[in-house]
């Protein structure tokens, strides 16, 4: 088992870092907040500010460095590792993939790549939201593209399967996209929702419902992460905008033209059973060996077919698969 | 107190003679849904398939009529009321207002009508899913436009109080309009969300997580529901369809030009937060005598500032307004 260097140490950064010491790693951290190294200091765990120091110490460990900074810092962050860990295994916990990968081209083009995405959250931030548990039974997608070196692939996903997550194996591409559909459109149109709900003032207050408090639920999430994670997915968020700016269009077409919603109520309503029948699909046990030459393929696979890696045995990544 | 006569045994009529039973008054219903009688009859209910016989027994108690059939039948269902129960004491139960106040002047002229719309349901329909608790505590809007004989009204409220609900008043168009925003906007949202969300097949399936989740959650309702609501609302559902667009387009534009989504984001988070605020505001009481001359301005003014009749002492409208 790898050493684990975690550079960022809020909720996610956080979490890893005391999750990895539970699960019997040594592990440490380091962080540009005071705030947040302090409190990991005074809960016995092993950070600090010193951020170079700590990568200084990865590479001489050969261990794992986990960036868990946000998007806006990635780039100043890359640079510190290209100049301080040089060719080590790197991974990000960061909500976008394909933007990530190109960053670390160009800032750290020495360094061992596999992106990842634990899909976990609390609506609280920073270190004291942290905990062990986190990522228990979470989804965690780790980037698989044509150059991915399997073996760098393997360390990651022990780590995450380590931390407790199952382990979704996709191409940054298909990642950005999916999470634009099934996350970052839901926080865009809550907002919306908010907003001309809002409009109606108190007597929208008073007769908001079960409707209302669901569809705008995630509004109250902090601006500045909503911001972070759907400008960040601007290349992928913007044709799923489209199709629901379409989709709502021809619906608001259709109102003012027949005076019929049929189409798009029943492709709602439809959509909405497909999801859920495919979310209870039962599942299948799948090994890949990772020497194979169509592992890349093979691990692709099980993430489009909506399945995930749940153990590394040796050699071979055992997964379920709807 | 009145007699009542329910005509339409579903969820919410079948609950409205249920729980007018358990208020201590004479009611009776009748259906065209045999099945829906049927299960009234044997649950030892006072219903029957004959429409036109629960109207004459109406006109000769003066009992208040309710009609809670659907809005597709409710023109058939008023040439009957005008027939056979004329002048009659009229309300309804349907989710839009204005539409049903047109319906009623141009096919039943001679009742004295008020509307209504009681604010709760389940996701079962049918006389099996009605109880007479369903109006505990549910929101009842009760329209008060400048023709409207108090009296009448004050005998609708009175029946809405007995069955557990808070009363409030509003014109029919500031009805039609809210509803509009807070409860047909969000389920067209829904629909479309689940759609783009669907578009992302398995791989959506298995990384849709809380916002994803919240958002659809609607869109599981039976879509006849869902259409009878949105396209009965034609009129002021129009106008926010257009508002919603507009904010979805505005932030579609924002992010293919300069990349932010700052004013969605912050907008929808103000927002939030400001309908949050309102729900939880402190109430004071306030009287209504019902006789002055600016009653119908009394009564639109709790209505309109989110406040609800909670009592009828007499003659006078017992209120909670924020």
């Amino acid at each position: 088992m790898r050493d684990v260097c975690v550079i960022g140490l809020g909720l996610i950064g956080g979490s890893v870092l005391r999750a990895a010491v539970s699960s019997g790693r040594t592990a440490w951290g380091a962080t540009a907040s005071t705030s947040d190294a302090d409190a990991a200091v005074a809960d016995g765990y092993d950070a600090s500010t010193a951020v170079e120091d700590a990568l200084r110490r990865a590479a001489s460990r050969e261990a794992v460095v986990v960036l868990a900074v946000p998007l806006t810092s990635l780039e100043s962050v890359l640079s510190l590792v290209e100049r301080h860990a040089p060719g080590c295994l790197l991974t990000d916990v960061t909500s976008v993939k394909a933007p990530v990968r190109e960053a670390v081209r160009a800032v750290a083009p020495s360094v061992t790549f596999v992106g990842g995405h634990p899909m976990a959250g609390t609506a609280e931030s920073g270190w004291r939201a942290a905990t062990a548990e986190l990522f228990e039974s979470a989804t965690w997608v780790t980037t698989v593209e044509p150059a991915t070196d399997l073996a760098a692939w393997r360390e990651v996903a022990t780590l995450a399967v380590d931390l407790g997550a199952r382990v979704v194996p996709l191409n940054a591409e298909v990642h950005d996209e999916t999470v634009a559909r099934v996350s970052h459109l839901p926080h865009l149109l809550a907002a919306v929702l908010a907003t001309v709900g809002a409009a109606g003032g108190p007597v929208a207050a008073a007769l908001a419902a079960g409707s209302f408090t669901d569809g705008t639920r995630v509004a109250g999430t902090r601006p500045a992460l909503v911001r972070a994670m759907t400008e960040g997915n601007r290349t992928a968020l913007l044709p799923v905008l489209d199709e629901a700016l379409g989709a709502l269009g021809a619906a608001r077409g259709s109102l003012a033209s027949t005076g019929g919603l049929a189409s798009t109520v029943d492709a709602g309503h439809e959509a909405s059973r497909r999801m859920a029948e495919l979310r209870h699909a039962p599942t299948t046990g799948v090994r890949v060996r990772l020497s194979a030459p169509d592992a890349h393929e093979a691990l692709l696979a099980i993430g489009n077919r909506g399945g995930y890696v749940t153990a590394l045995d040796g050699d071979v990544a055992v997964a379920e698969v709807p």
